[in-house]
């Protein structure tokens, strides 16, 4: 009993671990709704479904090695008997996992899409989080531009299966190789080592990608001497000659209306190049796949401002943005931005199998894209709870049920209320938590002359928000009685009304 | 360049950690059909999704704490700064602490559902793996049993949801009361610590569980000095007297064919306990309501010889067997079993809150109903494929990837040949392995006269595999020629002829 007594208990945290959070209702809902409208595109196109486990070993995500101790540059990892074991931190490392493991029995090429979390040990911040959603499509085993352009149609549909119009997005390309042949023509590329990314390339590129935000002098400033931003902080540049930086900056100019006109102008920057000729005819084939498909420029574009990170990527990468205009946290208009990207990537599973496997495929941001049709459709339109049927009577509790359950067999949402009745305020109060739409009461008297209460709860809070004439609210009362047979017809009729 | 000899690259093995695995194809896309049937009935029934982060603090999730150095009993558990986080091993503890967190936000009683894997550090064996999913439904903040007769009710829709008709499963209802009180009248609980498991309890409890297997002489066997099993090994008996041993046996034998008779039986059985009266008349409320919502005894039944294990529940408790049989490893027919459980607690947000707060719940275990569905009806029944347009000449894409763009219009699965198109018989063994139903076929010659071959693969299949007569070749050839712009009806109507 002492022993008892010393260890008095101490009441944990309820609290989720940093940097984590919970999904409630309609962010659930509306996160799978938008997710399987996305897959059904993605399996239409041939797809498979790939759910590979979260957990892998570090050896096989390879990039975070374990050191001496313990290996937690990026990934949450743990130690698990002898081997090192880590949660994937995205859905390309298990693929290249899974494809070298399986790619006797996989059909070649494979194409694949996965949907899942994915974890991230980094500093959280506000609206950064260690565990979020990704949502892939990959086609590994081929090197035929063929499978890139298959990539952006099928990103372009995906965008409009969900509700995003032509017009609001376009799905940007480049290619690595035009980059290359770009850096080849500046006399910044190491042809012996075209993959090896000095100090100078890895500016110049990064330069590249802050076109948009930084502006053609912004730009300029980096890939010379350097540039202080506003802050007063200082970025390095890249030290280019006039010359060199007059190649960089025409290249970004490059871009055109449509993409074989870009194309046109590419030839003639890196016409000195054979890997950025190699580069521009694929991105010709790209432009002309597309176009063929209906895909216009309107939908996808031959962009040369587009990077997409630093390696990794080897021939043509891809960018969605969507390109309407949301007000930021200072209530300043700005474009929405990314919210997938991709590319081709030939060495991810060389690592395993020691071959040259080609591969291609597109990543979406899924918390983004979900964010972004909220923005542009679901605002203020929170979903709609179910019909609570409240309880008068505790004794009886079948007929509520029964009533529940009819309401259920006509497709309506509706629930029982469960916790104590005796306060019909609270169930009041509850129907508001639940957003229900509908209360039914039911008590002994109008049990005994067969009809039921129906309260338009709905309509009541529009009424109390903004209660314009008494003639509108005698024309629809929030209450009124209907027979006990008419019940589930009417209800019916009040949320046809409702959505309608 | 010495030092990268040094490191000559050691090749990474492209395998899963011990206890993990892939899913690929259909067991992902029946899997998500599954749940989505399920969660669309708790959905109608009121209940909102929660999707809580894989990650949890040790702390939070209780039971398993850290020892001095790491915990790692049962859990997946690692050090971030300074606190112990590990991955969930159910959505029981997270939905306990996400109550206790947002308490004043959620409506009360809070009805919830959730669906994830869960993780388990255990000793992976043949089927069991080390990440699982699972689908739970709860009702928190009520003590009502309307609570616990609307899950069960709720469950049976979900398994008729799935397409487990009434008379192949059966949800058995016990209440844990009714057990105490049993064990109250055999003189073998301890009233002032009703909550408390000792040795003999745990036995007695065990050996009820066990009555499917053991038969009655067995479990009397448990009950008295013990048991020595087929092989040899012996189980210590709970050692009580044969008074005793007859008020349990009497007890395992009080389910009649209807709930209301078998609530008579236990009444004269616990009439001595007041504990065991409660659990009685709980037993009768549902029973009551189940009845009068439609759920005869052949969907809820009252079952005294449920037990589902040892702690955690504190009245009834529910558990969902499945009474098809099915063929074991060795030929032998047997009922394929539990496929969900639950029951209500109420102590699980105490431990972070100090209040009680009454809970109830199901859990289905998703991978085994999931093998009970394809024991019934997806037996060798894998899905199709989609159609494949083969590439007869490389530079004529735009073409092909034309007429997959209709076939998918048109709401056919479809995808174009990408790998290298020179062989083509690689192109039909690639059709084979995607268990592509169609192949379409236009060569430069077929172009010009503007037709298309089809080719019937699901036809050429059945006939290579059973060739009956040539009567039947000629009736219904494997491949033939249709005009170009009868393609895509052509194909949708073999497709909806084989499918019929």
């Amino acid at each position: 009993m002492a022993k008892d007594k010393k260890k008095k208990p101490q009441r944990p945290k309820a609290q989720n671990p940093r940097g984590f959070r919970d999904y409630f209702g309609a962010e659930v809902t509306e996160r799978n709704a938008m997710l399987s409208r996305i897959t059904e595109v993605y399996h239409a196109y041939g797809f498979d479904p790939l759910e590979s486990p979260a957990v892998e070993t570090v050896e096989a995500l390879g990039k975070f090695l374990p050191d001496v101790d313990r290996p937690n540059e990026g990934v949450f990892a743990w130690q698990d008997d002898e081997d090192w074991v880590a949660l994937r931190y995205d859905l390309t490392a298990p693929l290249a996992r899974v494809y070298a493991q399986y790619r006797n029995e996989l059909p070649t090429p494979y194409r694949r899409y996965s949907v899942g979390p994915v974890w991230r040990n980094e500093k959280p911040g506000p609206g950064r989080f260690r565990q979020f959603y990704q949502c892939d499509a990959d086609t590994v085993g081929t090197p035929t531009v063929a499978a890139d352009a298959e990539i952006c149609g099928m990103l372009s549909d995906a965008l409009e299966a969900v509700g995003i119009e032509c017009g609001d997005y376009v799905v940007r390309v480049n290619n690595r190789k035009v980059l290359n042949g770009v850096m080849e023509v500046a006399g910044i590329l190491d042809l012996s080592e075209p993959e090896r990314f000095t100090t100078e390339r890895g500016i110049v590129l990064r330069a590249i990608d802050k076109l948009d935000r930084l502006g053609p002098d912004g730009v300029r400033a980096l890939l010379g001497k350097g540039r202080k931003d506003e802050s007063g902080d200082y970025t390095d540049g890249a030290n280019l000659s006039d010359e060199q930086t007059d190649i960089i900056m025409n290249f970004m100019d490059a871009r055109r209306d449509d993409g074989a006109a870009t194309c046109v102008r590419l030839r003639e920057l890196v016409s000195a190049s054979e890997i950025g000729m190699t580069g521009v005819l694929e991105l010709e084939t790209i432009a002309e796949l597309s176009e063929a498909q209906g895909y216009g420029s309107d939908r996808i574009l031959i962009d040369p401002s587009v990077v997409r990170g630093l390696g990794y990527y080897t021939g043509p990468v891809f960018e969605a943005e969507l390109t309407f205009e949301i007000l930021d946290e200072k209530g300043r208009p700005r474009q929405f931005g990314s919210v997938a990207g991709g590319g081709r990537y030939d060495d991810l599973v060389k690592r395993f199998t020691g071959q040259e496997v080609p591969a291609t495929g597109i990543s979406i941001g899924v918390d983004r894209l979900l964010a972004a049709l909220r923005e542009k459709s679901f605002k203020n339109n929170s979903e709609a709870g179910p019909v609570l049927v409240t309880v008068m009577d505790r004794d009886r509790m079948v007929d509520y049920q029964t009533i529940v359950a009819e309401l259920r067999n006509a497709g309506l949402r509706a629930e029982v209320y469960l916790g104590n009745p005796k306060n019909f305020g609270n169930q009041l109060k509850y129907a508001d938590t639940r957003n229900a739409p509908v209360a039914v009461i039911q008590g002994s008297d109008e049990r005994d002359r067969g009809v039921v209460q129906i309260k338009d709860l709905a309509l009541g809070k529009a009424l109390a928000a903004n209660i314009q004439s008494n003639e509108e609210w005698k024309a629809q009362p929030a209450q009124f009685e209907v027979a006990r047979a008419e019940l589930v017809d009417a209800i019916k009729k009040m949320i046809e009304r409702a959505n309608g």
